[in-house]
């Protein structure tokens, strides 16, 4: 089954990137964006067929790897 | 409304990220993990409030700025 783990920054963490994407839409015209917040997403492909173990899994990775959870968080879903 | 645009790469072009995540995570013991695809994930904040003008800008947005559409392809959804 495939994990689709999406890590974000915490709400209150500075986001440059968002800013910076922000700033280069204002300079394309586009004038009505508020706030831009930019994260990863990760596609896992996982061998796992038993769901609550499969989202054990992914939980954990996201924690161990793919997460700095001082300044991140993240969500898994299934597909 | 908040729009979501998910930017991944294209069906067959290399995900060396990837490649290299499913890497740390053998040698972090997760062995049974398939494909690994890396993506990015943009929130944009519209002040749009027309849900079809709102997909059309964030469509356009990705097009021009957030997506490079020779190697990538996006996803707009909205929450």
């Amino acid at each position: 089954m495939k994990a689709i783990v999406t890590v974000m920054l915490k709400d209150g963490v500075l986001d440059p990137q968002g800013k910076a994407i922000r700033h280069a839409l204002d300079g394309l015209g586009f004038a009505d964006v508020g706030e831009v917040r930019v994260g990863k997403v990760i596609e896992l492909d996982l061998l796992e067929a038993d769901p609550l173990k499969a989202r054990e899994k992914a939980e954990m990775m996201a924690r161990r790897l793919l997460a700095n959870m001082v300044i991140e968080q993240f969500d898994v879903v299934f597909r």
